[in-house]
């Protein structure tokens, strides 16, 4: 199944554009804090999204961890969509090695990718159909602005990137974008540069700053309405759901505040 | 010792500016491999460059055979200089964690780096003085044009990039930058706009068709007789050595033949 696909089922059946991201930083039993924060909060979520430093920082123990988290998670919940966050890039032999490593030895449904080499040093990801790439085009900290905005014939970097992604390299329908959430105005750009249907990965709420309702409003777009563009948003947050002192009630609350932002033509749909 | 005073040591040491780089494909016995390639080459480099991609794509098992590379390499040549091929680039605490897994669980001397997300998110690796920074600006692969050949203000994306490297970002002089081998005009603009100090990490000799002549010439550039040029290029071979029949022999006529390519000048000072 395509990731467009099982991230549609999932957020249908769960009535949740939210992502939930996985960063431990407390040492310690990584495993067993991932699996309490899973099934405290995937009635809520239409995805996890692991990132991989903070696994990595704790050297073999949090890989083996981050192994014992993915095959909790795939046992358990088999339907949930799983987001490698890794920001990969490279020229094409070492991209092959390191799909090899997060698709076939993790098992990712999809995972966040670089673009600064160009199309080919991403291919190895690209051209597997059934996984997702989501390429970083905007992003959400505080010097983002020093290259991506530099002008590029009139049009910021990120978007001429963003619209390359679209344009050319989406030829199998299976890239997204990653768009910060702490500017909904360059949201609003993205979704207008790729239309309805490209899927916007979205951290940056809550720990970060960004506006949940701004981002909703800005990131589904006008055609929120058709079943398309439903699940075409996936919003994360990491450590304002996993370090909140009741991680399954704030998911549920984030949840349902994405929900309630959303244009009412889309409540209105039978889920 | 910073990095720069490190290579610069070991390159005066053994009268060389190659780099062997570690790029493991065969599977097996990946820790034996390396130090097989290690012992054999050693006597000609002035640094080391594992590529973790490759590790990686192995596993834990993998990951396990690095470790051991690097402990051998450490104990047995703790002047040669270690470079982890990693590209990393990331916001700010993912950052964070990537710097500790690659500085203080690896152990590397320096790392390469994705400068796509701004200064912010290359501040946990760039303000550890002790270590290098070696952000890729201009790389090898055939696809590269694709965004770093933008135009930015009548400058190509890749140039601005590396001005900006050279002269915001490198206030501890820890900074290096990627400049891919198969293109010596751009080596050459590379040289000209940061002058003869920085160090340039070239990758793409031998099994990519960079030549080796029109390399060495276009990057140590016209400083080379004094010693704060000699020092300031590494380039890197892989595969070229490493699936080479005899990689000692190899790697010794690639060293000589980097050797015979700088200017008189170099050659005719002391080591």
């Amino acid at each position: 199944m395509s990731l467009e696909k099982k991230l549609r089922a999932r957020a249908e059946a769960t009535d949740s554009l939210l992502c939930v991201g996985l960063d431990p930083v407390e040492g310690g039993e990584l495993a067993a804090w991932g699996i309490n924060i899973i099934s405290q909060t995937h009635p809520y979520v239409c995805a996890f999204k692991p990132n991989l430093a903070f696994y990595e920082a704790q050297g073999q123990q949090g890989l083996a961890a981050l192994e014992a988290t993915l095959e909790y998670l795939r046992a358990e919940h088999p339907d949930i969509p799983i987001i490698g966050d890794a920001k990969r890039g490279d020229i094409g032999s070492t991209s092959e090695a390191h799909a090899r490593y997060l698709f076939d030895h993790f098992g990712f449904d999809a995972v966040t990718l670089n673009p600064y080499l160009g199309y080919d040093s991403l291919a190895p990801f690209i051209e597997r159909e059934d996984k997702g790439s989501i390429i970083v085009c905007r992003t959400s900290n505080p010097g983002a602005d020093e290259f991506q905005m530099l002008e590029v014939e009139g049009t910021p970097l990120w978007e001429r990137i963003l619209a390359v992604v679209a344009e050319q390299w989406n030829t199998r329908g299976n890239c997204s974008a990653v768009i910060g959430a702490t500017r909904p105005d360059d949201l609003r750009r993205a979704r207008k540069i790729v239309g309805p249907e490209m899927i916007f990965l979205v951290p940056g709420v809550g720990a970060q700053g960004g506006d949940v309702e701004a981002v909703v409003r800005a990131g589904v777009g006008e055609k929120a309405g058709n079943t398309s563009a439903f699940g075409n948003l996936v919003i994360n947050s990491s450590r304002g759901i996993t370090n909140s002192p009741d991680p399954s009630r704030t998911a549920e609350k984030l949840r349902n505040q994405i929900k309630e932002a959303t244009p009412t033509v889309r409540r209105e749909r039978p889920l």
